[in-house]
């Protein structure tokens, strides 16, 4: 998928009264030892989630807007919200006049430091849920305001928790436990190896707040966040002893409780602590308390501002990815063989999907909404579903064009033979997670999509047939998915790749393919990624091809400096509207890296559909991966 | 040319007593109010130059190490020297055993600020000359030494100058006007482009300190540093003054007093007021003495600590860029018309040698060094020549291996009929700076020398040939040329390409092509880069193809959201040997490129070598561009 998006209804939420009571908190000395003149509300939950629970909805409780990105801040005269260009229209739908727009990225809109410092009053405080805000834009802010005489504060009460009286609960659903033969390393191998990097770097602690971290090292899964199989907790790790904060009623299971071997550890220095998830920041203040002279704890530097803050700073080394994070990328064998499992089972329910609607688009019944809740039945079948990975994209002719579109009732739009369809889908599999996307037409295409179609591809291409050395760090590979639109004059305005977890989150780091970043970290074989180039013309179609491939070894014909050499290998196996390609456009060798994945879909989705017993499927594989010349 | 270099002799020099002098002067209160136990001498002069007059080489008189990188640090006990991989071998040579190397780049080797940490006294001060540090690494080192009880202290008077009894004087070459017919644009009018800039971005000053921003606002050239036309100066840019600090017995020419206007300023905001070079440091104080409590003033990043630290942090803006920086990048038509104008030139000279090297060679007498002579002998026959652009690299078999190699008397090897020979020269005119290299066989080279060459080629016609969007950084165009190599696990450590001046520095910013940077500035129709992909496999031979180019705008079919598409234009014209390629590893595109660009070079400079009248070298030219099939 290319970019997260939301659903939502569109009229503005009514929020003076909300306003009221928020400002009366900014004044109560319950909450505050002294008034604050401004409250800040970012996006993010205490985890720098990319996805977040209903509970920490707080933005969008408070404004109405519930777009992905956009930061509130309410001062005693004010409500202003910092969003992107993907949200501008949303935002100025879904908030009411209280609200001030503030539009990112154009010349005349201030920052959020510029415009706090413009309209507050001499030697004012600010406040902020020290859980919510990451260390470093803390220390941004903290600075700007510093500097023009004001003071960044933090507010151990959430103030909007304390006028959202209906707040949902902290979700704290059950824990399902991956077995080796889904896990392929045991938890306390994974402490084991992550000791071993501590030990390298003379650190005493690790500090895990990432949740598809924490889920990935103790091998467990949750359904706190919808379409992400994560749970709510943190974890310390010394060189003797394992700390987990997790709501203990869910430690009930005593399969799980073995799992964990908490009643009988079989070494102390594999024994889990557990502790309520709450207890985390007196915890960690205990362990610092602790500390000898030269003691140091590592934490990711996009860790919340609070518990950074807790490990002194002689003490503290914050890192951009965790050992977790760059452990997690490279996926053992058994994930591999797990992520190739679910990409079949994915290209089974795709296969059907498309002869499908194949056959009943041309009734006029079928619509983005109603062809995604088809896609998302037909994954259902398939053996060790679990939910989606991401809400389906599924749009058509001018609606795929906005590359985070998700139908809603008051945009659906009928598939016809008329208009280019691309739908981006994925789901998640007790072995795999999957994120594939198609652009297909049902009727003729004309000649102007068919050729940005094939640019799309032959940059699709460019990347997955890329061979490259060993150390390359991803964003190096991106203006090859570019070029042959580069040629013609055209371009998209995304990344061209993003890590994708196994049995995970869709997005995950620390690496990618994007011109955007320079600090993501080499690509190395086991690691996974997408390649999903696009094109999108406004008001007109949207075109992108997505596979999730696997980085592998490459063994060319030379190996300079023995540096070995890498490629990719793609695990989505679906094909590609041969009807959509200009072929005369691709050479012979795109040609024959187009036949050559066919071939493969055939072969290997091929016996999957047989084996199903999807006739209908199968047909419409075999006649869709026929050879081009 | 990929790699700065210094000849030099290889016997170390006898450092004993020097070391000596300097330690007194570390204890000298004349100098230092307190003792200092550690001093560090950087390798740069006040300017931060890439090339440094004799008399700022401080690092190599009091180490003997010559290399262009490294930076040594005494105390009491010790001497060690900091440099990179191309150094070790050379530094080991040419220091005696007073001195300790530190080998940048393995693991066991220590940062300068670990190294200082582990050999200090407590509470120990460390001086450096605050002229030559920049302002980052000042902060950096300063930072690390306070957090370990130690302090950096800035030593006004340079102690290496104190024990440095025949220190060449700073250079004080003749100024050479540039005028508009070379410059194109007028200085006034270049000052009233900066202002505007200043004015958008609320800017009351700007600090100069890089002496090629100076040469080339002025519209002046020097010849204070060997290979770069500048001039020792400092500039201070105000809304309503202009000061200039330089050594004022340098202005006593009438011309250049009229090309100032010293003497009868037309406007009293464009009158230059001059200065000595030394008052900079006064004058800036005296400035920022004055400025009003908004008062923005601008500075390189990079410049000097001193320099920097005049000005009071609230009313200092360090930019990474300077707006003359970013100016001078984009060539205006007459600095691009000279430019083509030198670059004839140049070719004519490189068709001469080649058909000068093919008679000869035969005969055994043609070394490395007599073919660089001969290239700059041919060159300097040329209208307008000044003199090389960097010292030529010059190396036949496993000499071109070796990227930054220069010939020395001890190394240098005879050119024959069974190697590969490299050669990287250029030069300054008036009109234009060069800088090309051309990699060639005068007998029969093997299959795998061409198979070599032709990945290379393939990778520079790549570079050369792309188009893409208008605001593409140079970055993202580095995979290109290393695709063809990789994919035959081949590749090679250095960027692709750099900045070129027009009559200025071989090296400029802000924009390269590389994948060592994400800081670049996006590439702009007029600017003009290098294009220099290579291969080098050590102890056999290295291969590098290097022509400058110029920025274009494209016209591809489509033009995306009104942004615009840029290629390149070779400036270069010089022909690719054939005999090296393998054509059939050459696609259709790739062939007409090569059969273009021969066409080019055997219209334009076969044009100017018939003017000429040098027919050995316009048969030469003529056979080597034959059209490929």
């Amino acid at each position: 998928m290319a970019s997260p998006k939301t659903d939502a209804g569109m009229s503005p939420k009514i929020t003076g009264e909300l306003l009221r009571l928020l400002r009366n908190a900014m004044r109560n000395c319950k909450y505050v030892s002294e008034p604050i003149q401004a409250y800040i509300i970012p996006s993010g939950d205490a985890h720098q989630s990319e996805y977040i629970a209903p509970c920490d909805c707080r933005r969008e409780f408070i404004s109405g807007f519930n777009g992905s990105a956009g930061t509130a801040i309410v001062t005693e005269q004010h409500a202003a919200m910092w969003t992107d260009g993907r949200y501008f229209l949303q935002a100025s739908q879904q908030m009411d006049n209280n609200w001030t727009l503030m539009k990112m990225g154009l010349k005349e809109t201030p920052s959020q430091e510029d415009w706090l410092i413009s309209v507050l009053p001499e030697n004012s405080k600010v406040g902020v849920d020290p859980w919510i805000i990451a260390a470093d834009q803390w220390k941004n802010m903290s600075k700007a305001l510093t500097s023009a005489g004001h003071s960044l504060v933090a507010v151990q009460d959430n103030l909007i928790d304390v006028v959202w009286t209906d707040r949902p609960e902290r979700a704290s659903s059950q824990l399902r436990i991956l077995g080796l033969e889904h896990a392929g390393v045991s938890w306390q191998d994974k402490v084991t190896a992550l000791r071993g990097k501590m030990a390298e770097r003379k650190i005493n602690w690790f500090v895990a707040t990432a949740l598809d971290e924490i889920a990935w090292l103790f091998n467990l899964r949750g359904a706190d966040i919808e379409y992400n199989p994560v749970f709510f907790a943190y974890a310390i790790f010394g060189m003797n002893s394992i700390r987990l904060f997790v709501d203990l009623k869910r430690l009930s299971d005593p399969a799980l409780r073995d799992h964990l071997q908490l009643d009988s550890p079989s070494r102390p220095d594999m024994s889990v602590q557990t502790f309520p998830y709450e207890s985390v920041y007196t915890e960690l203040q205990a362990i610092c308390a602790a500390l000898g002279p030269k003691d140091k704890v590592w934490i990711c530097d996009k860790a919340s501002c609070c518990l950074t803050q807790v490990i002194p700073k002689p003490h503290r080394t914050p890192i951009p990815y965790t050992p977790l994070c760059l452990a997690k990328a490279v996926k053992n064998p058994t994930e591999v063989q797990g992520m190739k499992r679910a990409h079949i089972k994915d290209a089974v329910a795709l296969c059907e999907l498309f002869a499908w609607l194949e056959k009943e688009i041309p009734k006029g019944t079928v619509t983005e909404i109603s062809a995604a809740d088809k896609a998302e039945e037909l994954r259902s079948q398939q053996k060790d579903f679990v939910g989606l990975s991401f809400p389906t994209i599924s749009g058509v002719g001018p609606n795929a064009a906005i590359i985070h579109y998700g139908p809603l009732p008051e945009t659906n739009r009928t598939l016809t033979v008329n208009e280019v369809y691309l739908i981006d889908s994925g789901a998640q599999y007790i072995d795999g997670t999957t994120d594939v996307t198609r652009t297909v037409h049902f009727g003729t295409p004309s000649a102007y999509e068919k050729e940005c179609f094939t640019y799309v591809l032959k940059g699709h291409i460019a990347v997955s047939a890329a061979i490259f050395p060993n150390g390359t760090k991803g964003h190096l590979l991106d203006s090859f998915a570019r070029a042959a639109l580069w040629e013609s004059g055209l371009d998209y305005l995304h990344g061209t790749g993003h890590g994708v977890g196994c049995f995970l989150n869709v997005h995950e780091g620390p690496c990618g393919i994007s011109y955007k970043t320079f600090a993501d970290e080499p690509l190395e074989a086991g690691m996974i990624v997408s390649d999903e180039p696009g094109y999108y013309e406004e008001g007109a179609f949207g075109i992108r091809v997505e596979n999730v491939v696997l980085v592998v070894p490459a063994k060319p014909k030379y190996n300079y400096r023995n540096r070995g050499s890498l490629t990719f290998e793609p695990l989505t196996l679906v094909p590609i509207q041969v009807k959509m390609m200009n072929t005369e456009l691709l050479t012979q060798r795109e040609r024959d890296w187009v036949n050559e994945y066919h071939r493969r879909c055939r072969d290997v989705v091929g016996a999957e559909l047989e084996r199903q017993g999807r006739q209908q499927a199968l047909e419409w594989l075999i006649r869709e991966t026929q050879p081009i010349v």
